[in-house]
């Protein structure tokens, strides 16, 4: 069975009623598991975790506006996190058995069906939007929900599905498909942030480093060491152990060496996969000579 | 479920009809899912691989005495590769949610139950023998079928369960416990096959080098080029990284550089994720840091 992973991000996360009637809804959908919920209050701001294949995440998304869009009303809604809409972003990231471009296709479905049954305009992202000046989600979310009627009023800002005026109380919503993100950071062996912080800016995408790091530099103060922090947005185009080499670069122009490195939270195994390979040097590797791989494929 | 596989070798490799015999038997028995079996007519010998809970597989493996004693009979038996029984080896490998010592425990049930009801005397290794001198096969099936009499009445082989004396026609089993079996070699970037013997002399346990690494210089004469064959027995105490690092170190002594390595056949995902940890300077990771084991663990 093909697993999709779907983590829409809701804009409440201050009424613990409303969020429970929302983790119902979804929960309650046949064939979807629900991996995980938190909520930010500063962020004002949900974020469901949930697997299934594609037809049964579809139902979930939609059971999920259905819920929303009479609980949350985005013209008193306030909150850190810049959003455009209730159901904010709902990104299909593929996890096994199932291909990008079929994510794309389950993103533009449920697009297409949150669009014409709920009449929330949709903006489609990151893989599944075609347009190379849309698929960024912070571009897409610029000027937020209250500069959105003159946004979509703007040329080029016509939403991929439904109305061309945001929805009164559920604004709009960004969908799409990407690949998971992998939080990963490097501790260096020094107390000097400013290290770190020209390391982060060597590296990531926005200041002229590698496509699919974003990075800064903190200092872990209770360790009295300097860190740079990164999401690593394609592991399959900017692979984790070519981020690992170049921060080591970087570092020795300073005399500074990698301490050690941590993964935050989840990471495909392909990422680990894919590491191993480099260094190892292994030529003629596939996937289905993973032992766990063969246990799992259908009987032969 | 727990995942345990086992690859019993059986001394037949030459009549189709008997190996179709006994792949019925194993495979008839439920809960057993048969991987792969292949024979060789040199070696008159075939390989069975299967996988499933301990009970399905001490089932299955009795069947495959009940099957195979009946037909064959090593007194007529010739073949390139050393063996002591008509069913030779046993090993159960763990693979997935079960331990080492568990795999032991099935073993020694499983050597229990061959001698007591086929009279067949059972020496134990690997893991599962506690007596240092009867850990390796190569020791223990040392004389092969031939020598055995002798053998048990010597000092020191008196079998773990069974009669004292050889079954006259299916010898003797060796049954175990162990980690899965990486092969794994390394190709050098040069025709010099001397300098691959020296590595693997350099690497291997048998001539002072890893515990666990079992190796040979061979020539790939289509290539040009020389190789470091390699068996790695216990890929958590010798790790597939050290071997790499070790052989690349060794080969820089004599101004070659490692060209590319290969896996053949499987290799578990824990053996390529421990090399990512180890290159990555991966700290405070584990398993359930991997996106793949969170799917497949029971719904929280």
């Amino acid at each position: 069975m093909p697993i999709i992973e779907t983590i829409p991000n809701v804009s409440d996360g201050r009424r613990p009623d409303v969020v429970a009637r929302l983790v119902a809804a979804v929960g309650a959908t046949p064939g979807v598991r629900l991996l995980d919920h938190s909520s930010d209050r500063s962020h004002n701001r949900s974020v469901l975790t949930m697997i299934g294949d594609g037809p049964a995440l579809k139902q979930a998304i939609l059971a999920l506006y259905e819920a929303a869009l009479p609980l949350i009303d985005l013209r008193s809604h306030r909150g850190e996190h810049p959003r455009l809409g209730a159901v904010d972003v709902v990104p299909f990231v593929p996890i096994e058995g199932v291909t990008m471009a079929e994510c794309v296709t389950l993103a533009r479905e449920v697009g297409e069906a949150v669009a014409s049954r709920f009449g929330v305009p949709v903006f489609l992202y990151e893989e599944a939007s075609a347009n190379p000046a849309r698929k960024n989600l912070e571009d897409i979310r610029r000027g937020e929900f209250e500069g959105l009627t003159a946004k979509m009023a703007s040329p080029g800002w016509a939403p991929d599905f439904g109305p061309a005026t945001p929805h009164p109380t559920a604004g709009a919503s960004v969908i799409g498909a990407r690949l998971p993100l992998i939080a990963y950071n490097i501790n260096l062996n020094t107390d000097r942030l400013d290290v770190a912080r020209r390391i982060a800016t060597a590296i990531r995408h926005s200041s002229g480093g590698l496509r699919y790091v974003k990075a800064m530099g903190v200092m872990l103060e209770d360790r009295g060491i300097a860190q740079v922090s990164m999401n690593l947005t394609n592991y399959e185009k900017t692979p984790i152990h070519r981020v690992f080499d170049l921060v080591a670069r970087e570092a020795a122009r300073y005399g500074v060496s990698v301490l050690e490195s941590e993964v935050i939270g989840l990471i495909p195994a392909a990422a680990l996969v894919g590491a191993a390979e480099h260094y190892l040097q292994l030529e003629r590797f596939g996937p289905s000579q993973i032992l766990e791989t063969q246990l799992r494929s259908p009987s032969s």
